[in-house]
Protein backbone atom coordinates (compact mmCIF):
# COMPACT_ATOMS: atom_id res chain seq x y z
CA UNK A 1 0.00 0.00 0.00
CA UNK A 2 1.31 3.64 -1.33
CA UNK A 3 3.16 5.65 1.67
CA UNK A 4 2.49 9.96 1.25
CA UNK A 5 2.40 11.07 -1.60
CA UNK A 6 3.47 14.65 -2.51
CA UNK A 7 1.35 14.93 -5.62
CA UNK A 8 -2.11 14.37 -3.56
CA UNK A 9 -4.02 16.67 -0.85
CA UNK A 10 -2.54 16.14 2.68
CA UNK A 11 -5.26 16.48 4.64
CA UNK A 12 -4.60 18.17 8.11
CA UNK A 13 -6.39 20.22 11.04
CA UNK A 14 -9.72 18.79 13.49
CA UNK A 15 -9.38 18.03 17.17
CA UNK A 16 -6.19 18.13 19.32
CA UNK A 17 -5.68 14.11 20.21
CA UNK A 18 -4.30 14.69 23.44
CA UNK A 19 -2.43 11.42 25.04
CA UNK A 20 -2.06 11.66 28.70
CA UNK A 21 1.28 9.61 29.93
CA UNK A 22 1.56 7.67 26.98
CA UNK A 23 4.14 4.86 28.03
CA UNK A 24 5.29 3.23 25.02
CA UNK A 25 6.92 5.41 21.91
CA UNK A 26 5.52 2.42 19.66
CA UNK A 27 2.14 3.39 20.34
CA UNK A 28 2.84 7.05 20.04
CA UNK A 29 3.81 6.74 16.57
CA UNK A 30 1.00 4.29 15.69
CA UNK A 31 -1.34 6.99 16.98
CA UNK A 32 0.33 9.53 14.74
CA UNK A 33 0.14 7.37 11.76
CA UNK A 34 -3.70 6.60 12.60
CA UNK A 35 -4.27 10.33 12.83
CA UNK A 36 -2.43 11.03 9.50
CA UNK A 37 -4.57 8.53 7.33
CA UNK A 38 -7.57 10.35 8.74
CA UNK A 39 -6.55 13.67 8.01
CA UNK A 40 -6.03 14.67 11.92
CA UNK A 41 -2.46 16.19 12.77
CA UNK A 42 -2.31 18.16 16.10
CA UNK A 43 -0.68 15.76 18.74
CA UNK A 44 -0.31 16.69 22.44
CA UNK A 45 1.18 14.28 25.06
CA UNK A 46 0.62 15.07 28.55
CA UNK A 47 4.24 13.39 30.55
CA UNK A 48 5.21 10.71 27.91
CA UNK A 49 7.03 7.98 30.33
CA UNK A 50 9.93 7.49 28.09
CA UNK A 51 10.79 11.34 27.05
CA UNK A 52 10.37 13.39 23.56
CA UNK A 53 11.19 13.16 21.12
CA UNK A 54 11.34 9.37 20.53
CA UNK A 55 13.09 7.09 17.37
CA UNK A 56 10.56 4.76 18.13
CA UNK A 57 7.11 6.85 17.57
CA UNK A 58 8.95 8.41 14.39
CA UNK A 59 9.63 4.98 13.28
CA UNK A 60 6.24 3.67 13.93
CA UNK A 61 4.70 6.61 12.66
CA UNK A 62 5.75 5.03 8.95
CA UNK A 63 6.25 8.46 7.45
CA UNK A 64 3.65 10.76 9.36
CA UNK A 65 6.33 13.03 9.92
CA UNK A 66 4.35 16.31 9.40
CA UNK A 67 2.72 14.55 13.22
CA UNK A 68 5.26 13.83 14.62
CA UNK A 69 7.01 16.99 14.23
CA UNK A 70 4.31 18.69 15.51
CA UNK A 71 3.85 17.14 18.40
CA UNK A 72 3.65 19.59 21.71
CA UNK A 73 4.53 18.05 25.68
CA UNK A 74 3.05 19.39 27.99
CA UNK A 75 3.64 19.04 32.17
CA UNK A 76 -0.03 18.51 32.83
CA UNK A 77 -3.67 17.81 31.35
CA UNK A 78 -4.84 21.06 32.50
CA UNK A 79 -1.70 22.88 30.37
CA UNK A 80 -2.30 20.43 27.78
CA UNK A 81 -5.93 21.37 27.41
CA UNK A 82 -5.90 25.51 28.19
CA UNK A 83 -6.54 26.74 24.89
CA UNK A 84 -9.42 24.40 23.95
CA UNK A 85 -13.22 25.08 23.62
CA UNK A 86 -14.51 22.03 23.86
CA UNK A 87 -13.24 18.45 24.82
CA UNK A 88 -13.77 14.53 25.10
CA UNK A 89 -12.92 12.07 27.13
CA UNK A 90 -12.61 8.44 25.09
CA UNK A 91 -13.22 5.52 27.60
CA UNK A 92 -14.09 1.78 27.53
CA UNK A 93 -15.55 1.37 30.95
CA UNK A 94 -18.23 2.58 32.07
CA UNK A 95 -18.29 5.49 34.24
CA UNK A 96 -20.63 6.43 37.14
CA UNK A 97 -21.48 10.18 36.40
CA UNK A 98 -23.07 12.97 35.23
CA UNK A 99 -21.48 13.73 31.73
CA UNK A 100 -23.21 12.87 28.61
CA UNK A 101 -22.01 9.81 27.14
CA UNK A 102 -21.95 10.22 22.90
CA UNK A 103 -21.44 7.45 20.69
CA UNK A 104 -18.45 7.99 17.71
CA UNK A 105 -20.44 9.04 15.65
CA UNK A 106 -22.01 11.63 17.36
CA UNK A 107 -18.76 12.50 19.25
CA UNK A 108 -17.62 13.32 15.42
CA UNK A 109 -20.25 15.25 14.02
CA UNK A 110 -20.22 17.59 17.28
CA UNK A 111 -16.48 17.58 16.70
CA UNK A 112 -17.43 18.75 13.11
CA UNK A 113 -19.96 21.28 14.02
CA UNK A 114 -17.59 23.20 16.26
CA UNK A 115 -14.80 22.72 14.32
CA UNK A 116 -16.56 24.32 11.29
CA UNK A 117 -18.14 27.36 14.12
CA UNK A 118 -14.14 28.19 15.12
CA UNK A 119 -14.05 26.15 18.57
CA UNK A 120 -10.94 24.46 19.24
CA UNK A 121 -11.66 21.34 20.10
CA UNK A 122 -9.77 17.76 21.59
CA UNK A 123 -10.07 14.29 22.64
CA UNK A 124 -8.32 12.56 25.20
CA UNK A 125 -6.81 9.10 25.19
CA UNK A 126 -5.27 7.75 29.01
CA UNK A 127 -2.73 5.55 29.80
CA UNK A 128 -2.21 2.06 27.45
CA UNK A 129 -3.48 -0.23 30.81
CA UNK A 130 -5.91 1.80 32.48
CA UNK A 131 -6.98 4.96 30.73
CA UNK A 132 -7.73 8.23 32.46
CA UNK A 133 -8.70 8.80 36.24
CA UNK A 134 -12.07 10.26 37.10
CA UNK A 135 -10.51 13.67 37.48
CA UNK A 136 -9.52 13.71 34.27
CA UNK A 137 -12.42 12.45 32.62
CA UNK A 138 -14.04 15.67 35.03
CA UNK A 139 -12.22 17.87 33.01
CA UNK A 140 -13.55 16.74 29.30
CA UNK A 141 -17.08 18.22 28.23
CA UNK A 142 -18.44 14.90 27.33
CA UNK A 143 -17.60 10.94 27.32
CA UNK A 144 -17.15 8.93 24.10
CA UNK A 145 -16.70 5.44 24.16
CA UNK A 146 -17.13 2.62 21.69
CA UNK A 147 -19.97 0.41 20.70
CA UNK A 148 -17.57 -2.97 21.48
CA UNK A 149 -18.54 -6.66 22.12
CA UNK A 150 -19.43 -6.43 25.63
CA UNK A 151 -16.77 -9.81 26.20
CA UNK A 152 -13.73 -8.58 24.73
CA UNK A 153 -14.26 -4.68 25.19
CA UNK A 154 -10.39 -3.44 25.15
CA UNK A 155 -9.20 -1.73 22.50
CA UNK A 156 -5.77 -0.57 22.21
CA UNK A 157 -4.74 2.89 22.28
CA UNK A 158 -3.85 3.63 18.27
CA UNK A 159 -7.07 1.61 17.58
CA UNK A 160 -9.11 3.94 19.94
CA UNK A 161 -7.69 7.22 17.97
CA UNK A 162 -8.36 5.19 14.72
CA UNK A 163 -11.60 4.75 14.89
CA UNK A 164 -12.19 8.32 16.20
CA UNK A 165 -9.87 9.76 13.55
CA UNK A 166 -11.83 7.88 10.64
CA UNK A 167 -15.59 9.16 12.30
CA UNK A 168 -13.99 12.60 11.72
CA UNK A 169 -13.08 11.87 8.27
CA UNK A 170 -16.30 10.49 7.89
CA UNK A 171 -18.42 13.38 9.81
CA UNK A 172 -16.95 15.74 6.70
CA UNK A 173 -18.38 13.64 3.92
CA UNK A 174 -21.52 14.70 2.95
CA UNK A 175 -22.39 10.60 1.93
CA UNK A 176 -20.92 7.75 3.59
CA UNK A 177 -21.27 5.32 0.40
CA UNK A 178 -19.00 7.99 -1.06
CA UNK A 179 -15.47 6.02 -2.29
CA UNK A 180 -12.40 7.69 -3.18
CA UNK A 181 -12.70 5.77 -6.77
CA UNK A 182 -14.96 4.22 -8.80
CA UNK A 183 -15.37 1.36 -11.53
CA UNK A 184 -14.83 1.66 -14.87
CA UNK A 185 -17.97 2.97 -16.08
CA UNK A 186 -19.90 0.76 -18.68
CA UNK A 187 -22.57 1.57 -20.82
CA UNK A 188 -25.40 -0.84 -20.24
CA UNK A 189 -26.91 -3.08 -22.31
CA UNK A 190 -29.89 -1.76 -24.60
CA UNK A 191 -32.87 -4.77 -24.79
CA UNK A 192 -31.94 -4.94 -28.46
CA UNK A 193 -28.54 -5.83 -27.56
CA UNK A 194 -29.72 -8.31 -25.02
CA UNK A 195 -32.61 -9.57 -27.67
CA UNK A 196 -30.01 -9.88 -30.53
CA UNK A 197 -27.84 -12.52 -28.04
CA UNK A 198 -30.68 -14.08 -27.17
CA UNK A 199 -31.79 -14.66 -30.99
CA UNK A 200 -27.89 -15.37 -31.21
CA UNK A 201 -27.13 -18.34 -28.73
CA UNK A 202 -30.70 -20.25 -29.10
CA UNK A 203 -30.08 -20.07 -33.29
CA UNK A 204 -26.51 -21.55 -32.50
CA UNK A 205 -28.38 -23.80 -29.88
CA UNK A 206 -31.50 -25.09 -32.36
CA UNK A 207 -28.95 -25.76 -35.60
CA UNK A 208 -27.24 -28.47 -32.98
CA UNK A 209 -30.58 -29.71 -32.27
CA UNK A 210 -30.52 -28.57 -28.50
CA UNK A 211 -34.28 -27.58 -28.05
CA UNK A 212 -35.39 -31.23 -27.71
CA UNK A 213 -38.37 -32.70 -27.52
CA UNK A 214 -39.88 -29.89 -29.78
CA UNK A 215 -43.27 -29.27 -27.38
CA UNK A 216 -40.41 -27.75 -24.28
CA UNK A 217 -38.66 -25.53 -26.89
CA UNK A 218 -40.49 -22.54 -25.61
CA UNK A 219 -40.27 -23.38 -21.82
CA UNK A 220 -36.21 -23.80 -22.92
CA UNK A 221 -36.20 -20.91 -24.24
CA UNK A 222 -37.82 -19.18 -20.76
CA UNK A 223 -35.22 -20.64 -18.94
CA UNK A 224 -32.61 -19.71 -20.83
CA UNK A 225 -33.35 -16.15 -21.41
CA UNK A 226 -34.20 -15.53 -17.30
CA UNK A 227 -30.87 -16.47 -16.76
CA UNK A 228 -29.42 -13.48 -19.07
CA UNK A 229 -32.19 -11.51 -17.79
CA UNK A 230 -31.49 -12.19 -14.22
CA UNK A 231 -28.67 -8.57 -14.16
CA UNK A 232 -28.33 -5.92 -16.60
CA UNK A 233 -25.52 -6.16 -18.31
CA UNK A 234 -23.36 -4.05 -20.10
CA UNK A 235 -22.86 -3.77 -23.61
CA UNK A 236 -19.34 -4.73 -23.23
CA UNK A 237 -20.38 -8.20 -21.09
CA UNK A 238 -22.89 -8.67 -24.61
CA UNK A 239 -19.84 -8.68 -26.72
CA UNK A 240 -17.97 -11.19 -25.70
CA UNK A 241 -20.73 -13.14 -24.71
CA UNK A 242 -21.48 -13.22 -28.15
CA UNK A 243 -17.83 -13.57 -29.10
CA UNK A 244 -18.00 -16.68 -26.85
CA UNK A 245 -21.18 -18.31 -28.69
CA UNK A 246 -19.46 -17.36 -32.16
CA UNK A 247 -16.40 -19.04 -31.03
CA UNK A 248 -18.78 -22.28 -30.12
CA UNK A 249 -20.47 -22.26 -32.97
CA UNK A 250 -17.83 -22.28 -35.55
CA UNK A 251 -15.18 -24.13 -34.03
CA UNK A 252 -15.08 -27.62 -32.46
CA UNK A 253 -11.93 -29.35 -30.52
CA UNK A 254 -10.88 -30.97 -33.59
CA UNK A 255 -11.79 -28.17 -35.99
CA UNK A 256 -10.46 -25.22 -34.09
CA UNK A 257 -10.10 -21.42 -34.75
CA UNK A 258 -6.88 -21.37 -37.55
CA UNK A 259 -6.21 -25.03 -38.15
CA UNK A 260 -9.51 -25.12 -40.95
CA UNK A 261 -9.68 -23.80 -44.57
CA UNK A 262 -12.29 -21.73 -43.40
CA UNK A 263 -10.01 -18.86 -41.95
CA UNK A 264 -13.32 -16.69 -41.39
CA UNK A 265 -12.48 -14.36 -38.43
CA UNK A 266 -15.23 -13.88 -35.70
CA UNK A 267 -16.43 -11.13 -36.32
CA UNK A 268 -15.62 -7.88 -35.56
CA UNK A 269 -18.97 -7.04 -33.59
CA UNK A 270 -18.63 -9.91 -31.34
CA UNK A 271 -15.09 -9.51 -30.30
CA UNK A 272 -13.80 -7.61 -27.02
CA UNK B 1 -8.58 -1.21 29.36
CA UNK B 2 -10.72 -4.71 31.05
CA UNK B 3 -10.27 -7.67 28.73
CA UNK B 4 -12.35 -10.21 28.51
CA UNK B 5 -15.26 -11.41 31.08
CA UNK B 6 -16.67 -13.92 31.03
CA UNK B 7 -19.90 -12.48 32.80
CA UNK B 8 -20.48 -10.27 29.46
CA UNK B 9 -21.67 -11.83 26.10
CA UNK B 10 -19.27 -13.01 23.93
CA UNK B 11 -20.40 -11.90 20.39
CA UNK B 12 -19.16 -14.25 17.35
CA UNK B 13 -20.00 -14.85 13.51
CA UNK B 14 -20.48 -12.63 11.18
CA UNK B 15 -18.29 -12.95 7.79
CA UNK B 16 -15.08 -15.04 7.62
CA UNK B 17 -11.89 -12.37 7.69
CA UNK B 18 -9.45 -13.67 5.19
CA UNK B 19 -5.74 -12.97 4.86
CA UNK B 20 -3.93 -13.73 2.21
CA UNK B 21 -0.28 -14.34 2.52
CA UNK B 22 0.49 -12.74 6.45
CA UNK B 23 4.08 -12.10 7.27
CA UNK B 24 3.94 -11.58 10.47
CA UNK B 25 2.58 -13.03 13.72
CA UNK B 26 1.78 -10.04 15.49
CA UNK B 27 -0.54 -8.29 12.87
CA UNK B 28 -2.24 -11.87 12.76
CA UNK B 29 -3.02 -11.13 16.62
CA UNK B 30 -3.76 -8.02 16.44
CA UNK B 31 -6.00 -8.66 13.91
CA UNK B 32 -7.44 -11.05 16.06
CA UNK B 33 -8.13 -9.08 18.67
CA UNK B 34 -9.60 -6.21 16.46
CA UNK B 35 -11.95 -8.63 14.79
CA UNK B 36 -12.98 -10.04 19.00
CA UNK B 37 -13.35 -5.76 20.11
CA UNK B 38 -16.30 -5.99 17.09
CA UNK B 39 -17.82 -9.41 17.34
CA UNK B 40 -15.82 -11.33 14.66
CA UNK B 41 -14.68 -15.11 14.97
CA UNK B 42 -13.80 -16.57 12.01
CA UNK B 43 -10.39 -16.09 10.84
CA UNK B 44 -8.70 -17.64 8.18
CA UNK B 45 -5.18 -17.42 6.92
CA UNK B 46 -3.66 -18.41 3.06
CA UNK B 47 -0.38 -19.59 3.19
CA UNK B 48 1.12 -17.43 6.29
CA UNK B 49 4.44 -16.86 5.44
CA UNK B 50 6.27 -17.82 9.30
CA UNK B 51 3.63 -21.25 9.30
CA UNK B 52 0.57 -21.84 11.64
CA UNK B 53 0.43 -21.66 15.22
CA UNK B 54 2.41 -18.97 15.71
CA UNK B 55 2.91 -17.52 19.59
CA UNK B 56 3.39 -14.22 18.41
CA UNK B 57 0.25 -14.06 16.66
CA UNK B 58 -1.41 -15.65 20.22
CA UNK B 59 0.59 -13.21 22.37
CA UNK B 60 -0.35 -10.27 20.44
CA UNK B 61 -4.33 -11.42 20.33
CA UNK B 62 -4.61 -10.10 24.14
CA UNK B 63 -6.89 -13.13 25.32
CA UNK B 64 -8.54 -13.24 21.95
CA UNK B 65 -8.49 -17.01 21.55
CA UNK B 66 -11.62 -18.05 20.67
CA UNK B 67 -10.32 -16.74 17.19
CA UNK B 68 -6.93 -17.98 17.22
CA UNK B 69 -8.12 -21.42 18.43
CA UNK B 70 -10.48 -21.41 15.50
CA UNK B 71 -8.22 -20.50 12.96
CA UNK B 72 -7.82 -22.11 9.46
CA UNK B 73 -5.14 -22.48 7.23
CA UNK B 74 -5.56 -22.92 3.41
CA UNK B 75 -2.99 -23.52 0.41
CA UNK B 76 -4.85 -21.16 -1.81
CA UNK B 77 -7.36 -18.29 -1.81
CA UNK B 78 -9.57 -20.06 -3.90
CA UNK B 79 -9.52 -23.22 -1.29
CA UNK B 80 -10.14 -20.64 1.68
CA UNK B 81 -13.19 -18.99 0.04
CA UNK B 82 -14.80 -22.22 -1.00
CA UNK B 83 -17.81 -22.25 0.87
CA UNK B 84 -18.42 -18.97 0.91
CA UNK B 85 -21.22 -17.11 -1.12
CA UNK B 86 -20.34 -13.67 -1.51
CA UNK B 87 -16.93 -12.28 -0.62
CA UNK B 88 -15.40 -8.54 -0.43
CA UNK B 89 -11.86 -7.56 -1.38
CA UNK B 90 -10.58 -4.65 0.36
CA UNK B 91 -7.80 -2.19 -1.45
CA UNK B 92 -6.08 1.15 -0.66
CA UNK B 93 -5.16 1.24 -4.53
CA UNK B 94 -7.35 2.49 -6.71
CA UNK B 95 -8.08 -0.75 -9.20
CA UNK B 96 -8.72 -0.27 -12.96
CA UNK B 97 -11.66 -2.33 -13.10
CA UNK B 98 -15.69 -3.00 -13.45
CA UNK B 99 -16.48 -4.35 -9.94
CA UNK B 100 -18.31 -2.10 -7.75
CA UNK B 101 -16.76 -0.17 -5.54
CA UNK B 102 -17.94 0.41 -1.82
CA UNK B 103 -17.84 1.92 1.57
CA UNK B 104 -17.06 0.70 4.64
CA UNK B 105 -20.77 1.70 5.50
CA UNK B 106 -22.06 0.68 2.67
CA UNK B 107 -20.22 -3.03 2.09
CA UNK B 108 -21.04 -3.57 5.59
CA UNK B 109 -24.63 -2.84 5.89
CA UNK B 110 -24.37 -5.53 2.48
CA UNK B 111 -22.85 -8.04 4.49
CA UNK B 112 -25.31 -7.43 7.22
CA UNK B 113 -28.17 -8.30 5.13
CA UNK B 114 -26.86 -11.46 3.26
CA UNK B 115 -25.16 -12.48 6.80
CA UNK B 116 -29.36 -12.34 7.95
CA UNK B 117 -30.63 -14.22 4.62
CA UNK B 118 -28.13 -17.14 5.86
CA UNK B 119 -25.52 -16.52 3.20
CA UNK B 120 -21.80 -17.22 3.98
CA UNK B 121 -19.80 -14.35 3.49
CA UNK B 122 -15.96 -13.21 3.69
CA UNK B 123 -13.79 -9.91 3.06
CA UNK B 124 -10.02 -10.41 1.95
CA UNK B 125 -7.45 -8.24 3.29
CA UNK B 126 -4.22 -8.61 1.05
CA UNK B 127 -0.35 -8.67 1.89
CA UNK B 128 1.34 -6.09 4.71
CA UNK B 129 3.57 -4.60 2.16
CA UNK B 130 1.44 -4.90 -1.56
CA UNK B 131 -2.33 -5.98 -0.45
CA UNK B 132 -3.93 -7.95 -3.08
CA UNK B 133 -3.11 -9.14 -6.63
CA UNK B 134 -5.80 -8.30 -9.58
CA UNK B 135 -6.23 -12.00 -9.50
CA UNK B 136 -7.07 -12.20 -6.23
CA UNK B 137 -9.05 -9.02 -6.09
CA UNK B 138 -11.09 -10.67 -9.20
CA UNK B 139 -11.93 -13.42 -7.30
CA UNK B 140 -14.41 -11.56 -5.04
CA UNK B 141 -17.72 -9.78 -5.76
CA UNK B 142 -17.45 -6.04 -4.97
CA UNK B 143 -14.51 -4.26 -4.00
CA UNK B 144 -14.19 -2.27 -0.68
CA UNK B 145 -12.17 0.89 0.32
CA UNK B 146 -11.52 3.53 2.91
CA UNK B 147 -11.93 6.84 2.66
CA UNK B 148 -8.00 7.88 4.18
CA UNK B 149 -6.38 11.04 3.38
CA UNK B 150 -5.24 11.47 -0.02
CA UNK B 151 -1.70 12.08 0.74
CA UNK B 152 -1.06 9.18 3.37
CA UNK B 153 -3.41 5.89 2.29
CA UNK B 154 -1.38 3.71 3.95
CA UNK B 155 -3.60 1.40 6.38
CA UNK B 156 -2.17 -1.41 8.68
CA UNK B 157 -3.28 -4.64 8.20
CA UNK B 158 -4.83 -4.45 12.06
CA UNK B 159 -6.37 -1.46 11.15
CA UNK B 160 -8.18 -1.97 8.11
CA UNK B 161 -9.19 -5.22 9.50
CA UNK B 162 -10.47 -3.06 13.06
CA UNK B 163 -12.28 -0.75 10.37
CA UNK B 164 -14.48 -3.35 8.93
CA UNK B 165 -15.11 -5.22 11.88
CA UNK B 166 -15.99 -2.14 13.77
CA UNK B 167 -18.34 -1.13 10.45
CA UNK B 168 -19.58 -4.49 10.97
CA UNK B 169 -20.51 -3.81 14.63
CA UNK B 170 -22.36 -1.05 13.80
CA UNK B 171 -24.45 -1.97 10.58
CA UNK B 172 -26.29 -4.56 13.46
CA UNK B 173 -27.08 -1.74 15.40
CA UNK B 174 -30.27 0.45 15.03
CA UNK B 175 -29.25 3.35 16.43
CA UNK B 176 -25.54 4.48 15.75
CA UNK B 177 -25.51 7.25 18.35
CA UNK B 178 -26.22 4.17 21.09
CA UNK B 179 -23.90 3.92 23.78
CA UNK B 180 -22.83 0.90 25.88
CA UNK B 181 -23.56 2.83 28.98
CA UNK B 182 -25.02 6.01 29.75
CA UNK B 183 -24.81 8.64 32.23
CA UNK B 184 -26.31 8.75 35.88
CA UNK B 185 -30.61 10.26 35.14
CA UNK B 186 -31.09 13.22 36.66
CA UNK B 187 -34.06 14.58 37.26
CA UNK B 188 -34.65 18.19 35.54
CA UNK B 189 -35.07 21.02 38.05
CA UNK B 190 -38.32 23.05 38.15
CA UNK B 191 -39.42 25.89 37.10
CA UNK B 192 -39.53 27.19 41.30
CA UNK B 193 -36.81 25.18 42.03
CA UNK B 194 -35.02 27.52 39.75
CA UNK B 195 -36.68 30.84 41.08
CA UNK B 196 -35.97 29.78 44.71
CA UNK B 197 -32.30 29.47 43.79
CA UNK B 198 -32.40 33.15 42.29
CA UNK B 199 -34.37 34.38 45.76
CA UNK B 200 -31.65 32.78 47.39
CA UNK B 201 -28.70 33.95 45.94
CA UNK B 202 -30.09 37.73 45.22
CA UNK B 203 -30.90 38.01 49.19
CA UNK B 204 -27.50 36.72 50.12
CA UNK B 205 -26.11 39.36 47.65
CA UNK B 206 -28.70 41.98 48.19
CA UNK B 207 -27.73 41.83 52.26
CA UNK B 208 -23.98 42.80 51.21
CA UNK B 209 -24.28 45.68 48.58
CA UNK B 210 -23.63 44.12 46.01
CA UNK B 211 -26.98 45.71 43.85
CA UNK B 212 -25.51 48.86 43.60
CA UNK B 213 -26.21 51.63 42.34
CA UNK B 214 -29.90 50.96 42.79
CA UNK B 215 -31.11 51.97 39.97
CA UNK B 216 -29.20 49.36 37.82
CA UNK B 217 -30.71 46.56 40.23
CA UNK B 218 -32.95 45.21 37.57
CA UNK B 219 -30.32 44.85 35.23
CA UNK B 220 -28.42 43.15 37.68
CA UNK B 221 -31.08 40.96 38.22
CA UNK B 222 -31.26 40.37 34.86
CA UNK B 223 -27.88 39.35 34.04
CA UNK B 224 -27.70 37.21 37.08
CA UNK B 225 -30.68 35.04 36.01
CA UNK B 226 -29.51 34.91 32.18
CA UNK B 227 -26.19 32.97 33.55
CA UNK B 228 -28.31 30.47 35.68
CA UNK B 229 -30.60 30.36 32.96
CA UNK B 230 -28.72 29.00 30.07
CA UNK B 231 -28.72 25.78 30.28
CA UNK B 232 -30.97 23.51 31.95
CA UNK B 233 -29.71 22.55 35.70
CA UNK B 234 -31.20 19.36 37.16
CA UNK B 235 -32.94 19.01 40.91
CA UNK B 236 -29.42 18.17 42.33
CA UNK B 237 -27.41 20.82 40.65
CA UNK B 238 -30.14 23.65 42.08
CA UNK B 239 -29.25 22.05 45.75
CA UNK B 240 -25.22 22.10 45.19
CA UNK B 241 -25.29 25.62 44.30
CA UNK B 242 -28.13 26.71 47.09
CA UNK B 243 -25.65 24.64 49.37
CA UNK B 244 -22.59 27.54 47.65
CA UNK B 245 -24.75 30.18 48.31
CA UNK B 246 -25.34 29.35 51.81
CA UNK B 247 -21.84 28.88 52.72
CA UNK B 248 -20.90 32.18 51.27
CA UNK B 249 -23.76 34.02 53.14
CA UNK B 250 -23.29 32.66 56.34
CA UNK B 251 -19.66 32.33 56.96
CA UNK B 252 -16.30 33.99 55.79
CA UNK B 253 -12.73 33.27 55.96
CA UNK B 254 -12.32 34.75 59.14
CA UNK B 255 -15.06 33.16 60.75
CA UNK B 256 -15.31 29.73 58.92
CA UNK B 257 -17.87 26.70 59.53
CA UNK B 258 -17.33 25.26 63.08
CA UNK B 259 -15.13 28.25 64.86
CA UNK B 260 -18.01 30.45 65.79
CA UNK B 261 -20.37 29.61 68.93
CA UNK B 262 -23.20 30.16 66.05
CA UNK B 263 -22.94 26.26 65.11
CA UNK B 264 -25.99 25.96 63.34
CA UNK B 265 -25.66 23.48 60.63
CA UNK B 266 -26.11 25.02 56.74
CA UNK B 267 -29.33 23.81 56.52
CA UNK B 268 -30.53 19.90 54.88
CA UNK B 269 -32.28 21.59 51.49
CA UNK B 270 -29.28 23.24 50.48
CA UNK B 271 -26.70 20.71 51.08
CA UNK B 272 -25.81 17.34 48.92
Amino acid sequence: MAGTNSERELLTGGPAIILVEPQLGENIGMVARAMANFGLSELRLVNPRDGWPSEKARSAASKADHVIDGVRVFNTLEDAIADLNFVYATTARERYGFKPVRSPVVAADTLRAKFTGGENTGILFGRERWGLTNEEVALADEIVTFPVNPAFASLNIAQAVLLMSYEWMKSGMEDHGATPFQPIEQRPATKEELIGFFHHIEDALDARGYFRPEGKKPKMIDNLRAIFSRRAFSAQEISVMRGVVNCFDRYSRTNPRGSTADEEAISDDSRE
